[in-house]
C-alpha cells in the first residue's frame, strides 16, 4: 500500500515574491504537484507570485474556479478539483495548493479543505494578507490599542454595510468590484469619505493608492480594498 | 553630509522562524542595527523568532516597552526609544525594528513610526499575523464568502464586547489576559461558548488549543486569542 500524500494549502502573500515565507518556498520547491486557481483568462495571481521558486518542469494542476457566487457552477468546479487532487494524494504524491494571501482568510482553500479533510492529511502554511500589505504601503496602522477592526465584504446589502462600519473603529472593505458606488454612498452617509483610501493590487506591478473621491466606479477591480479609520492613532 | 539611514519595521510573523518572509530575512541580515521590544523579564518574542537569521556580532538595541496602557510611562519609553533609533538613522545606519506578527496590526511599531516618520525614511515589511497562524493550526477558516469578521480587543467594556460580537459572523478576541472571565461571560450570554476555541502561543513551543470551557482564568496569557464563528462555512 502506497503512503498517502499530504495536501498543503500554501499562502503566497499579497503579490511580491519577496513576501513568500521560508516555509512556503520549501513546500513549493519540494511538492510533487503544484495546484493553483486560475481565472477566466487563464491567469493565476498565486502562481505568478510563487513563480521564482517553482522548479522547472514542475507537475502543475491549474484549477479553473468561477469567481461568481452562483453556487452550482462553483460547487461543481470545487468537486472536480477535489477529485483531481485526491487522485494525486491517493497515489502518494504531495500536492501544494497555492493561495494568494492567506489560505483560510477569505480564500478558496477552505472549499478544498472541506472536501478533502476527512480522507486526507492537510497542512496549512499561513501567508501575509493583502491587508497587511495595504498597511505597509500606506504606513497607516490598520488597527491598534483597543480598536475594533472589522473586515466587511462589499457585496453585503447597504444596511448591513452601514451598521458594520458604524460599529468599528477601523475597517477594511474587500471584494469591491461592481459594488463601488454603493460603498461610496454608505461612506458618505457616515461622514467617512475623507478618512478613506482605495488600494489596488498592492505590492503588484499595477499598484495604485488613491483617495476615495478620486476613484471611478468602472476603475475599481474586484481585488481593490478600501481602508477606513474613524480617528487618529497616536 | 552623511546619507540618512532607513528605519525598517519588520514583521517576523507568529513565532515559527520558518514563517519569516524572504524580505524580512534580507532586511534582518543586512541591517546595521537590530532593535526589538523586550518585556519586563528581558525576553523578546520578536528577537527569538528572528534569531536564526540574525548575524553573529549584530549591533542590537533592545527596547524596554511597558505593556500596560498607562499613557505616561509608555510614552516616555517610546520617546526614548525613538531618540536612540533616530541617532543611528542620522548617522547613516539602517535600523530594523523587529515586530511579532505584522508591524502595523495591533503592533508597537506605529508608536515609533509616528515619532520618526517626519524626519526619517520608513519602510514596513508586512508579516504573517498570529490570527493567520491560528486558522492554519485549527484548519478552520477565519472568514470566507461575505462574512463580517471583527477583531475585538478583550479590554473593552462588556457592552462594547457584546455589541461587537453580536454584529459579526466571526471574530477574533485578542489581548485576553486578565479579561478572560468577562469575555467568557459575554460569550455565554450570546450563546457562543460552544463555537469558541482558545489558542495560546500558536506556532511557538508552548502552543495550546483548547475549548473555551476547558480554559482556566489564571491560565490565559496576555497573548492568547479566542476565535468564534456563528455558522459553518461550506
Amino acid at each position: 500500500m502506497t503512503a498517502q500524500g499530504t495536501l498543503y494549502g500554501v499562502g503566497v502573500g499579497p503579490g511580491d515574491p519577496q513576501l513568500l515565507t521560508l516555509k512556503a518556498c520549501e513546500v513549493i520547491s519540494t511538492a510533487d504537484v503544484l495546484a493553483y486557481p486560475v481565472n477566466g483568462s487563464g491567469e493565476s495571481q498565486a502562481r505568478a507570485t510563487a513563480s521564482p521558486v517553482i522548479p522547472e518542469g514542475a507537475n502543475e494542476l491549474p484549477i479553473h474556479v468561477p469567481i461568481k457566487i452562483e453556487r452550482g457552477p462553483a460547487r461543481d468546479a470545487y468537486d472536480e478539483a477535489a477529485k483531481g487532487i485526491s487522485d494525486h494524494l491517493s497515489a502518494g504524491r504531495n500536492v501544494a495548493y497555492l493561495c494568494a494571501g492567506d489560505p483560510l482568510f477569505y480564500g478558496s482553500f477552505m472549499y478544498l479543505a472541506v472536501r478533502l479533510g476527512e480522507a486526507h492529511e492537510i497542512e496549512v502554511v499561513p501567508g501575509v494578507t493583502s491587508l497587511s500589505a495595504c498597511d505597509a504601503r500606506t504606513l497607516a496602522p490598520l488597527a491598534g490599542r483597543n480598536d475594533i477592526f472589522s473586515i466587511v465584504p462589499a457585496p453585503l446589502p447597504e444596511d448591513a454595510l452601514k451598521s458594520a462600519l458604524a460599529g468599528a473603529d477601523a475597517a477594511a472593505i474587500i471584494k469591491l468590484g461592481r459594488h463601488f458606488n454603493k460603498v461610496r454612498d454608505v461612506l458618505r452617509a457616515l461622514g467617512l469619505v475623507e478618512r478613506t483610501i482605495v488600494l489596488q493590487s498592492v505590492t503588484g506591478e499595477d499598484e495604485r493608492v488613491i483617495a476615495l473621491e478620486d476613484a471611478a466606479e468602472d476603475d475599481a477591480p474586484y481585488f481593490s480594498t478600501i481602508l477606513v479609520r474613524r480617528g487618529e492613532l497616536t
